[in-house]
């Protein structure tokens, strides 16, 4: 439109008739298709120069202005320009299927599909466009077809353009291309990089590239619409971070580089992953909608029988406070292949001992959990972190206080699993090299999941968590993983993209602060309020919640930080943060005294028939009901920002007819995440699909509700 | 010295007592040690500021003029200078070793030992400067004994000076971090800056780092002696190459990098390899030195008796000729994970079909060979090459027409084995991932030895051929192969230090150029005479001798490379080439014809108990005696440059009293390895200890002796 006006008379007029006749072309071969429901329409023109170029409305709104799209090439003619329209294809498709483990039973996989072949007259080549436009949002990626012009091709970078109409609030991390444990900057876009600075806080690892630059999934607000951008189907390319540009609110694509700064090397043919745009003017649509998970290829794992939601407790959050440590001794500077754990003196705070170990397995049983992570079970603790060590862990020599034969006898005993860890420290080789060898250990002793661990820099240096090579590598873990029948859940792995649809056994990531950060210094407020606009869209998250002692000096004096939740939120995470793995954070001991506010985390689901997104606003608050898998129950959870607030809720959800009985754990009068997080109040009511219920939220506050069918 | 010219009064006086106090000081630190013969003699010291440095004579004469040591460190003081000396201790060892296969039956290992031990006063850090001075050289390493102020640290450079006494002659290759597969340049040094560009010639992989830059093995003659420097037991961390000052004649180590520049990654305690300086009056004692082997550890594998010496064929002259391919069909761009090659078309040219392949068994089962070697037979060689391909072969799925489980079979019940090909491509992570299951394989099917290949750049890109993560790399196969009792033979990988001491599995390298250059344009023609000097310091060969047909036209018409070599002299390699791994490379038609000039392959061993260099001058001859293991019988070869010679030899070496038939293969009469390589004579003489021998040698061409017990 802007180029429009110059064209206005007065200007050049042969320029002028030049471009005019472009245009005409240009308007001559724009191709535009609807969302099912109508509400979505996406635009693709070829612009001067043959440049791709696609824009989005929603309900008549603009949602993305023309953005450009294209390739830059290594050492050859690039793939963003020079291009004519040779080929559009229409396509609808619709279909349901059923996810392996999921918050509903059934997903419905609805869109309308515009493919468009692009030919560049001077390098013969050719290039797909495949839009997928859904209700709820569209998915595009480039495709590159075997041909004779084009078979192995380095990609420099991305040249994928999403441009907002305005200076939009933005949810944002620092773009980073080897961590997202940032703090969620919540600001206009404008703001950014006046933030940035401030935003970058230490890890160990870390790569930012610019200070406009940001992660994805990214939440954004503006003009009456909610918009989030992320990638599905992350397979054989780095993963993709977004440059703003600050004057004119265009994000483009910038790809994790590996260590000679390619972004992809690709053999036709091949694809890229889908760049995502959800769309809404609701905030709670964006919460529900399955586009990324529709995007991903269906599972490649024929028999998944033995891929089972999990719900567990573990050695850990002792370690993450300082209460006891991973490491067996306080040595420094050890090489697994002459250390003789034997003849060293333990330090007397190893968390993973057989007693300890047994306590936990204990109180799982008792509890019914399924599972008991241990950390630190292995040696190799004194001496892993920020070495850029190779031979640093072997995932398969115990402590010597750790008898793995028999603590997982008596496990198992116990109906009870140990939950293998891996941290990998980064060390990629040294994993792979072990990687049989520490699955055949697990099939062994009976362990049928793995938390796997990458802090740190990636060795060998000059990689990145999110390059090619490594992405490249979390996938082969976890195909090699399902060759054993192992569950994954990867910590500082890339965030996910929806692959748990192909590969059901990746169960979890971490991939975003995580409850650990209570312990090092805190978390927002809002922070689980913003979590599943952004993190969460790519995948469930094991976020380790249910923490009761919210003072960490309670364990470990010399640690001053504390959980920024109430005790009553920490219990609506089970369902506000969806995982099929969820892990009751705190001690056994703790839980003892607190068995009350702990019954929910017993009796909460981790797999769901139905999800219902019933209050929702990025930053400020989320309330979500869930359906227990194959049950009449249903879970809610809501959890508020530092302003606490009150919640109205509809229970037109449950079943007409049916009597329930809610069981509701809400903050205490006076709760405050700070000042008095664990006061709480439990309460019993009798509910119908026709009851509303207004609930107090405290700050940093939230509430949780099992409402169970009457008489059950 | 010319410090102490500086130092005469007139200058600053206070400045003068100054250092003056500092060359006494240092003068007394001076420790000196002789070789157990006396000729050699080193001397140490710390010279102003506090940086060691060492010097050598051989009888008085200057071998190296002091040479400053230590290593640049990254983001932290460098143990370069401001060291103090500690510690000197002196130790005396001899012992004899029987090497698992060898040039001799028995190794002296006799020599001095000093260690020094220098303390940096700024860091409090302590390093070991250990010298072992042989009769016939010097080896030196730095040791980092664990200590708290030095754990992990990165070794930006290391600084070793070799300072040279003159404008040496030098036999040298462009130093590269990827390739050794140079031309030898044999010139002063003075004169490497201007023959580089020349000498740096096109390569599938090759990164050179400097106008002045060498490989070592160096080879260099001056003031009357043979001086060798190279390196042993390079073990985690990364190959040295040389960096001249064509100014002052310093040669200074250079580390490979790794992908972001670091030259090694280390963890207290740990050692470099050893720098060695071979030295001597008498060239051929450069050849009868034992100083590399000597350096390296004893054999880590304890049953060694399934490692044999290999006399092998195989398919691979007529793919590397251009007569037959390695590939099944001519697709390009194929991906292992898709292609269906029954679906394909073969191109009729493949070599490594089931016809020929026992053709090859028939032939090597009838003359005695040990094995087949058969390249091409596994899936995947129509894409290999330059690509950077990650996935590029997965050593275990043959072509339709290789029948694997057959042809092994076929092979066995002739007492013949076939050798395995694993070509990586240089994709080392896609080799480590299938290692196990191509081990597996081997030895589900019968194979005991196997021919790495490491075509192309390493991938992932950014790392080196020799860089310390490859080392690792090249280490890491040799030991799961051990575990799997199969021999290697390493192509591409890092020139050998000895290490085959250590891993006698590791029968075999190339590391230079090999006779397939010969159909690349040919090696020139004083090749061999210089290899023995240079690349054969540090661990034999697989040059694949033995070309009849030194034509290549007349096996591919398109190729009008020769072979720069008589055929006589081919017989002679066998003899001059030291190698437990033996290869008649040319094909079983061409044998056929020549069956008296084969009978000499067929009876050369490969194995021996006695080595005698009769006669040697680098780049111009090289006359070799070894007696076969276990048995009476020598076989001599000897090689001569391009200008031809008459050798006299002297066969004193042959048992007193003991009455020998000698059949000699000599070049006919008007033979040139260019204008007429294939004449050759045979005769027999009955020969005694008291024999001596003259015997013609045509330009580019040589002899070989069989020289075996009257009535055996």
């Amino acid at each position: 439109m802007n180029k429009l006006r110059n064209l206005l008379p007065g200007h050049n007029s042969r320029r002028y008739l030049l471009l005019l006749c472009c245009l005409v072309w240009s308007a001559a071969r724009a191709e535009e298709i609807q969302s099912p429901n109508k509400q979505l329409t996406l635009s693709v023109v070829l612009q001067d120069g043959g440049v791709p170029a696609y824009s989005l409305t929603y309900k008549g709104k603009p949602v993305l202005k023309p953005g450009t799209l294209g390739l830059e090439l290594k050492n050859t003619t690039s793939l963003t320009n020079g291009f004519t329209q040779t080929a559009a294809t229409r396509r609808s498709f619709d279909e349901s299927w059923q996810p392996v483990w999921g918050e509903v039973k059934t997903i419905r996989n609805h869109y309308n599909e515009l493919a468009v072949t692009l030919t560049q007259a001077a390098t013969k080549r050719t290039m797909l466009v495949r839009f997928r436009l859904y209700d709820d949002g569209l998915g595009f990626r480039y495709e590159f077809p075997r041909q004779k012009e084009l078979d192995y091709f380095v990609v420099k970078e991305e040249k994928t353009q999403f441009a907002l109409n305005g200076d939009h609030k933005a949810f944002w991390l620092p773009g980073d291309y080897d961590t997202q444990e940032y703090s969620t900057v919540t600001s206009n876009l404008s703001e950014v990089r006046g933030k940035m600075k401030a935003a970058v806080t230490p890890n160990a690892s870390q790569t930012t590239f610019s200070e406009t630059g940001l992660q994805t999934p990214l939440m954004l607000k503006g003009n009456g619409l909610y918009i989030n951008i992320h990638e599905a189907a992350l397979v054989d390319y780095s993963a993709m971070h977004l440059e703003l540009d600050d004057k004119t609110y265009v994000l483009e694509s910038r790809l994790t580089p590996d260590a000679v700064g390619n972004r992809a090397e690709l053999q036709t043919p091949c694809l890229s992953p889908w760049r995502t745009i959800i769309v809404s003017d609701k905030a709670a649509d964006i919460l529900e909608s399955k586009l990324v998970l529709n995007l991903n290829e269906p599972s490649k794992i024929k028999d998944t029988s033995w891929i089972k939601p999990v719900k567990y407790v573990g050695v850990w959050w002792e370690m993450i406070t300082g209460k006891s440590t991973w490491s067996y001794t306080n040595q420094d500077n050890i090489k697994l292949d002459s250390i003789d754990y034997s003849k060293t003196k333990p330090n007397g705070t190893h968390g993973a001992n057989n007693t300890r170990v047994k306590t936990y397995i204990d109180f799982a049983a008792k509890h019914g959990f399924d599972a008991v992570l241990v950390e630190g079970w292995n040696t190799g603790w004194e001496d892993w972190f920020g070495k850029h060590k190779d031979y640093v862990f072997d995932f398969v020599t115990p402590y010597p206080d750790f008898d793995v034969q028999e603590l997982n006898r008596y496990a198992q005993s116990k109906n009870v699993k140990i939950m293998m860890h891996h941290e990998t420290s980064g060390s990629v080789r040294n994993y792979e090299r072990h990687l049989d060898t520490a699955f055949q250990f697990m099939n062994k002793y009976g362990y049928n999941a793995v938390k796997t661990g990458y802090v740190g820099d990636i060795v060998p240096l000059g990689h990145h968590h999110y390059d090619q090579w490594m992405i490249n590598h979390y996938n082969y873990v976890l195909t090699k993983a399902a060759d054993y029948k192992v569950m994954v859940n990867g910590h500082e792995a890339v965030r996910p993209t929806g692959l748990a649809r192909t590969y059901p056994n990746l169960i979890g990531n971490e991939a975003a602060r995580g409850t650990e950060y209570e312990s090092f210094g805190g978390n927002n407020a809002d922070h689980t309020t913003i979590l599943p606009f952004t993190r969460l869209i790519g995948g469930p998250m094991d976020y380790t919640p249910g923490i009761f002692q919210t003072k960490v000096s309670a364990y470990n004096p010399q640690n001053n930080s504390f959980v920024h939740s109430t005790l009553a939120r920490q219990l609506a995470l089970y369902v506000t943060l969806y995982s099929p793995l969820q892990m009751a954070a705190d001690l056994p001991e703790t839980y003892e005294k607190h068995l009350d506010a702990f019954q929910f985390i017993k009796d909460v689901a981790v797999d769901w028939d139905d999800t219902k997104v019933l209050e929702a606003e990025p930053g400020d608050y989320v309330t979500i009901a869930r359906k227990a898998k194959g049950k009449s129950s249903w879970f809610i959870g809501s959890s508020c920002d530092e302003n606490g607030r009150t919640s109205k809720i509809n229970l037109s959800f449950l079943e007409p007819g049916k009597k329930y009985v809610a069981t509701i754990y809400a903050d205490g009068k006076d709760a405050h995440y700070e000042k008095n997080p664990q006061t709480y109040a439990i309460r019993k009511l009798n509910v119908t699909s026709k009851s509303k219920l207004t609930q107090y939220c405290a700050p940093g506050g939230g509430y949780a509700i099992s409402v169970i069918e009457a008489g059950r």
